[in-house]
């Protein structure tokens, strides 16, 4: 059976690519879509792609993310919190709470941002992280799955 | 020309495989260099390794990977500073200084341990961040370079 | 006429009892809901129910909880907000600006977690609080809401 | 063709009037609509007056206000976020990424009540932040937007 | 055998009933005595009830409260701390280190009043914290105790 | 008998439009003032406009402010103390000693600045706060004390 | 009936003259006692001087004060808490609690010393705070309760 | 030949008895002048009584004031920096610099009221620290300067 | 004549061996006082072992430490002062005040254990400090002691 | 056309030579005008050398040096703002506001005393910073002005 | 076989007994060899005495150390880090990393010193910490580690 | 005999002139290597010009420094310790502890860059300090230890 990696996209990021370019890179929220439809199919795997503005959403998401990884459905999940990152303590134990094993990604380099985009609640409770790298990001991530999908490196939690 | 990822590893890391493997799992670091070979081999690169437990001998190196990078002999570098994350400016200058072109590696999820593992001198001058992927992430992060050989990929800097 | 108690859960409730007994004991929020009908049936009083994953949802609730306090409907409120306890000034708001008497409940020990959530913007404006009782606390805070309800005992707000 | 003024109300502003008066004045939400409206058609200006308790329902307004800023349809944005100014940075990357020009309003003089209330996410994002008029601060702010509006005096932002 | 509860009652608590009666009602410490034992009655137990302004006096009381709970003399203890809540140390390691299952308990809401009254030693090795219920905080967590006592309840501590 | 609108300005405003005009603008004091007086006529209002770099001078009028105010010659005080409202408690108890009635206003947008210009000793004993309007926010600052003046809307101070 | 002013001196001022002369001075505490008499001789008022290393005697005694305070037995209290003025909470709501109209003294500048120093528990709920002025305080501070006592002056407490 | 007490007043005590009566009593300044006139004759020493708002002055006065203690004409000089004690690096460096023995004094408890009014800068190099008796403490002051004239009591500074 | 070594163990102390032995060892206070005898006679020395709860009376031992120190009858003090190491200015006053030679002694590594442990108020006036030696600490304290005796080595204190 | 170096010396430093000479040496601040004639003739500029305890003639002047300036008249401006370096953002204004470049000058080593002198509002702004030279650093002050007055060196400002 | 005793000192112990005897005694890193080799021959142990000025030499020896103590040669070592101590996270992950049995050893009582020399990265990670023994400190820490060799007291790490 | 300057270079300043052109200059080291001999000269003082990436190394030299200035060889030593200042106590301990005469200076104005840029662990122990001069700064820097050398200023050190 083919495994999904459910990709998540917080508030905002259906902005992408009609502003701050500088920031964010010309890149489409579709487009990027498409890029990790590609990534998926490289590995064997299916895509499953969200966006929502709400908090609340994102929390509905994560238990949904728990439970279909405690199936065997979803093979992990790739989240761009974007600004509940450093504000939600919801997701934070969203995450913890349903057993997600979770990619924290961001597009642009946070720590090279505003000195409250250095805090994240969610990266201490994810798997691993990735910033820095623009939308490609997304492509490296679902290759950080696809790792533990196939058995390649599973570490230990710390 | 094959273009060179040089792979900077910093103090202690002489020690993986043989002591905590709790925190950084059983491979030694012979068995990352081999890892970044496969890696590198993959995308058409070289592989240049090393590792030091002296500041000063990081910082030289560093200044070599400006050079080598401005004269297209390097890609980029990976660099796992370990514990000099957290104490050395001198780091962060050699790299802006340099113009180095930096993945910043971390084997642990250094934000689920200490307090003082949370702030790193590196990240705002890092091209990207990556940690909490095992040895692992020393192929995605060789990945990530590999795009930015290939113009995939070359986000402007925030 | 009977009085009734509502009782609203925050984020992540829902997973009570399957994930994290360690932390939450292994009783499901059901089990929770007919252990609050035990009690509110042991002091004449009826019981309301819910949980909701949204922020914005738990605002809404807040302001019918005062409305209904107003009109003698509701004895006062058993308030679970998780993760939004340490985050939303929001709820914060609503109880003062609704004027709802609500007891601030959560199941385990905050203060033996992590630091943040050592701080609590309800507590301030809730007239008790109570905490690492396990579910058993939700019978606990009916009763010191049966209290007000009885007349017993209402100190007048510090 | 007459431009719209959009005025976004936070959480609990709905109970306004009911509460606290001796902080927000005895006037309802509805009482302040009509105060808005008398004040647009002073200025030759409609009216967009909205409620909401959910933090990304206002992330979505603020979109549509970001592209109807762009398209010509609004004037600029009268934002009293409320609680959420204190704990949002969701709200502030919609105001930055949407490109909206706001004026960020409070009711209450914010600087004299609790330390928390004393930092605001949206302030420097903001074009231009009032607080402690009163419900009379929604004239002056729909006044402040009409000045961008005739052009009479457009600064740049800092 | 009948088990007991023990109630021990801190600095400035003999001077209850006479002063500030804003803050901790018009109950005198006598009057909590008698709540108590009619409390400890209707749940088939017995009540030692004692009060010191000793810091010193409280620790040697805790140690014999831990010797009595593992002689299967005291079913749990209520702790209110007053002013040593936030000062002492010795308390605190007093609980731990004889092993006491300790109800905090506070009159008034702590967290409604100075900033230093936030903090407590006591909280994270304590079973469970109560305050804001006025006087009838103590007939609660005797019941809270009570529940100890039969078995009906008894969670791992985190 | 015409009320008048004491505005005050602090240190280096006689600067105003030959320095940093990207912070600023262009326009120079004596503009301002012209802003100003038509402002004033507009609500049937005198001006007195007043410059110093001196804060016992500042004081001094601020203590003349409340006088004129009590006795009916002053409508209110317009007051852009500049660097002095990050500095000086002398202000802010003239402000609250003398009773003046304070429209505290900045041209740019502090928030948006450096961080010690985040902070202002005055802004909780002013009775309402307006910054980032440029020029302009002196005819609006105007126009709230006008409000006043008018008995429109005079809201009790928090 | 003549009224006795209770000085009550804290930890280690019974080693007073004896050690530290640079901070202390050279007069004994028996000395300081000589110069209390004469001092309340001179108001016509009584003394009761006493010491203890013991922080609970200390709260017993100032419940003594507050109920000898109220009876018309005492004009005031003098309290020279030394150590204990920095860490006591106890102390602070046994002056709040019992009513006790205090000037807290120090012989020595504690503002010149450690930083710990410059903290007191006692100050907010003292009446009056006097330091720097050697033993010669303790006679400052009986005048200063001797015009509390023949009514010169009893500001309002703030 | 009579020694002078020199009393320094900060600023906005001209407002004295005119203005919150509640925080400093209902006693004008000139009262307050007289009130020293009687206590420095009980000592038989004359009086320089001055006000200011201005800090510059402040500092110059003081100066005058270490030179005329240094020429025997001044005992000592008690210092009412009002809020300036809080923001006057000049004026401790005035006072260290030029040598004056200062009695530090507020009419008010300063530490019962807002945060930045508990951190002096004047305290370290005052001799001695008094506040919280009301204007009575001008004359305790005055009475402790007139000890150090007498030679009764005049200990090292620490 | 023999000299003694005053050993005093603070608060909870009394516990060892029956409680958290993962942290303190097995060994009862009386096995440490037998250990501290051995010690003891090895160097020549009498030993003098004592126990309290009570922080006053730790300082009438210190007090009574610095005396005998002075009369030639203690060679120096071992003081285990447990939770009143991070609490008691007053400890760190009778050793400062009394002028006693103190070892400050730990069991355990309190820098590997709470945050608030790794302060100590008594460490910057001991003369030397020891901690995480488990019980075998006392003998190398009592060492440390002996070298004090025999004149060995009596550095300047810092 | 002989240029003008500008010094500017702030408050107390008329004591210069009279107070404090372990800090700052003996020389009056008549001689440091003659030391800085002296060095101005080396360098074939003129002097202009100023002092006042006013914060506000400071600024007054600094705004002349920055027009002075701009007209030719003045090579550059030595700033030594005494006390006011720590407190005043006025200055601070004024450099920047009036586009003045300035040396920051100090006698003393500000950095080896006390805690609240490290802090210089003026640096950032200042063109560059000499501090702990004694009064020579006048004279290399200059020598850094005539630098630039003489086009040998000059840094485009970071 | 005779097991050995590693000590090492970090940078600028080579200056011993040359500067500063004040604070570090007059004897030199010659004489402490010597007085490190007569507390080894005492014990039956063996000697390897080291000094470096460079963080990565201490970082080498460390990881030598750990092997040797695996390996039986080291009874375990004494390190002086020095400056080190509170900059260096190398050397806490070299004696964490490589298991190194640590006596983190301070001649001077750091705690009497300045602020920054309180915090030490290592003694989390030591087993036992001493300072403010003068260089007897080493013959007490030698003893420390001739009792885990001979086995009379091995405590399990915190 | 001729007197030499010692210069002492730290990490990445070798790259002077190559990177940062906006920071730094265009200046190579070797510029300012014949800048420091131009400047010598003239001060009839000889050059001894060094750099290093290694802490270690320059801690080396600062005992070298300290050695040669008590043997009369070295008038002073000039350090530009680059990112080391901010990190580097092993400096400080060397600076002091070998007795080193320092000016420290630094190219760029570090105050007007990153904020941990701002702190120095050198500061406190150097003689002077400069900073944002550009490499004429090197020049400056000579001429105090010039000054230094003949004595013309040889200030106390505070």
């Amino acid at each position: 059976m083919t495994q999904t990696v459910l990709v998540l996209n917080g508030p905002n990021l259906n902005l992408l690519g009609t502003r701050e370019p500088g920031i964010y890179g010309a890149q489409t929220l579709d487009g990027v879509r498409q890029l990790c439809e590609a990534a998926c199919r490289q590995h064997g795997l299916a895509l499953d792609f969200r966006q929502s503005n709400h908090e609340g959403q994102l929390v509905d998401w994560l238990q949904e993310a728990g439970a279909g990884e405690a199936g065997g459905k979803f093979a992990g999940t790739v989240l761009n919190a974007a600004a509940y990152t450093h504000t939600s303590v919801a997701l934070r134990d969203a995450i913890k709470g349903a057993g997600v094993s979770v990619v924290e990604l961001h597009i642009s380099n946070v720590h090279a941002r505003e000195e409250f985009r250095h805090h994240s609640y969610l990266s201490a409770v994810a798997r691993g992280v990735m910033f820095g790298f623009g939308t490609a990001g997304y492509a490296l991530a679902i290759a950080a799955v696809a790792g533990w999908a196939t058995g390649e490196q599973k570490p230990a939690r710390a």
